[in-house]
């Protein structure tokens, strides 16, 4: 039975949030980088916890976040990533489809929980992630069904899949078969700190065909080129064979290519109260009209439009009807 | 060892909420009664979630979100309550323990899970709840510890502790150790249907010089004294022989004694957005002020103010720093 025809296919790593309020003397006294994400143990995630306020746990994963988003948007979208058999992981399944996106991956039936990311949200809204990989460590290349990946017309990996072991190798053999079936290959560089990881490799995917499509915020591009100045690192970007998003916060996106970059300002925010998730909405609505044939320039404003929703409440899936903001919005994607 | 002086021990079901916003018709589609509780077997729980939108996991329970709202305003508090020792338990002592409430019930080693009630949140910011019980249904009398119990000020208990078979022994074990000691005795009429259940088991509470202190909205009033008149639920109160609270949600509070009835107004709220805790909240501020020496009006406004701060967003405890509120209120609890 061939798969469903799906607008995009997401892959990533599967993790449910515990979100906390707190105060910039926390993260101090425990060691913790603003605004990055800090792989953790388990003995450091109990120990994290313990000392955490009252939480909110609600699903998560950046790859995920954008799957669901997309879908917000009505695209007709997939998601690929490894959760446990628990309550977490019945947790984050019900969430991606009572939104409609298929979600088909099994989950593991042993080994470590469904991963959980402690993420503390500062009074400014940033917030400051530590990640328990938990199950996604159980993801690998037999996780990645051919006939899903040839049936999307676009493809989506979050570079955060370097860190679990056996991720990457899901992640190549899904660019492998959606490049031979003729769609296209995105993918994001998901924290400043993860590329210091994986430099080498990273630059090397966008030079050997790998990608089409790459995101990157402006502290991630210039940790790639290595360059503590913007200009540099956005004129590297725009000698890639890619189309390059380039998300800046307040200021909104560039869209960087050869024959040159575009600037779209950002959709308006009435008050930052938690960023988790900007930069996946931001994906999600970019890809969403990449899909539908949009112009770049408009794919950048639903992407502004998307991640202006999420910024404005505590988590990173979406609260109000997404479809409806951009048909205000003057976009109709079915 | 002696147990710390506690302003306040509350004792209810120890429970976990999965609130997701929903439509009326959803409501009316699975039988559902807006604005009450229903209790729910295991496959209906599963049913209700797999129909259910994106869902937020918080920590609730009536008597427990009293326990952190009267904590917050500043109260030295405990809570006793029987969970599981599973994910969602360990989630439910947590967010007890950040707060400063004291927490040491025993959790169930086996058994059923931690309880949790699927919360169906309307745009109108109505809760309609439906709750499977778990693990709570393990709260005996052994769960009440006669120092804890003599060393504070005074006991709350929830309506809702007469579904579990056993809680009501220990709900009629905490009232009598209470009194011996000198200590006040108030409790939560919790829902009109719960008082359906037990009506005459409630009266009988009031009659028999169990109780000190109850809590009730005009709906449950109504169905205790069985009148649809609510100047007759008002009149049956105040012969009984305890200080009445009666909420009335925008309309405010009634203190009905014996020596007459004085009317309180709510607190302004800029936006109804969930009220799930609300009444909890409400008996959060009054009893802190109680336990305070404060006069019964005093008592109801800051009880206003802490119901006022909870129904402006999703979930069933403070975000906002509800001592710092009462401060600017002109209320000074330690």
């Amino acid at each position: 039975m061939p798969a469903p025809a799906l607008d995009l296919l997401t892959i990533g790593n599967a993790i449910v949030d515990v979100l906390a309020r707190t105060d910039e003397r926390f993260l101090v006294e425990h060691g913790l980088h603003k605004g990055a994400m800090q792989l953790i143990d388990e003995e450091r995630a109990e120990s994290l916890f313990s000392a955490m306020g009252t939480v909110s746990v609600v699903s998560g994963g950046s790859a995920a976040n954008t799957a669901v988003g997309a879908a917000a948007l009505g695209a007709k979208v997939g998601f690929v990533g490894k959760v446990r058999e628990d309550e977490l992981g019945r947790l984050f399944a019900h969430d991606l489809r009572s939104v409609g996106v298929a979600f088909e991956t099994a989950p593991a039936r042993e080994g470590p929980a469904t991963a959980r990311s402690f993420i503390l949200v500062t009074p400014d809204g940033e917030r400051t992630m530590n990640t328990y990989l938990g199950a996604c460590q159980a993801l690998g290349p037999d996780d990645i069904d051919p006939e899903a990946v040839r049936s999307a017309r676009m493809v989506y990996l979050e570079g955060y899949l370097w860190d679990p072991p056996a991720a990457k190798e899901a992640f190549r053999k899904a660019a492998e078969l959606a490049h031979a079936a003729g769609n296209r290959v995105a993918r994001t560089l998901s924290d400043a700190f993860c590329v210091d990881r994986y430099r080498a490799e990273f630059r090397e995917l966008m030079r050997d065909g790998t990608l089409d499509v790459v995101f990157a915020n402006i502290h991630e591009l210039k940790s790639l080129y290595e360059t503590a100045d913007e200009d540099s690192a956005l004129a590297a970007l725009r000698e890639e064979r890619v189309l390059g998003i380039v998300t800046r916060s307040a200021d909104g996106a560039l869209i960087v290519e050869r024959s040159g970059t575009q600037a779209v300002p950002a959709s308006p925010v009435e008050a930052v109260v938690d960023t988790t998730g900007a930069g996946d909405l931001f994906a999600a609505g970019f890809l969403a009209g990449l899909a539908h044939g949009l112009p770049s320039r408009d794919c950048a404003r639903l992407g502004g439009l998307a991640a202006a929703e999420v910024i404005g409440h505590l988590g990173a899936r979406p609260q109000a009807d997404l479809a409806g903001l951009a048909r205000e919005a003057g976009f109709s994607l079915r």
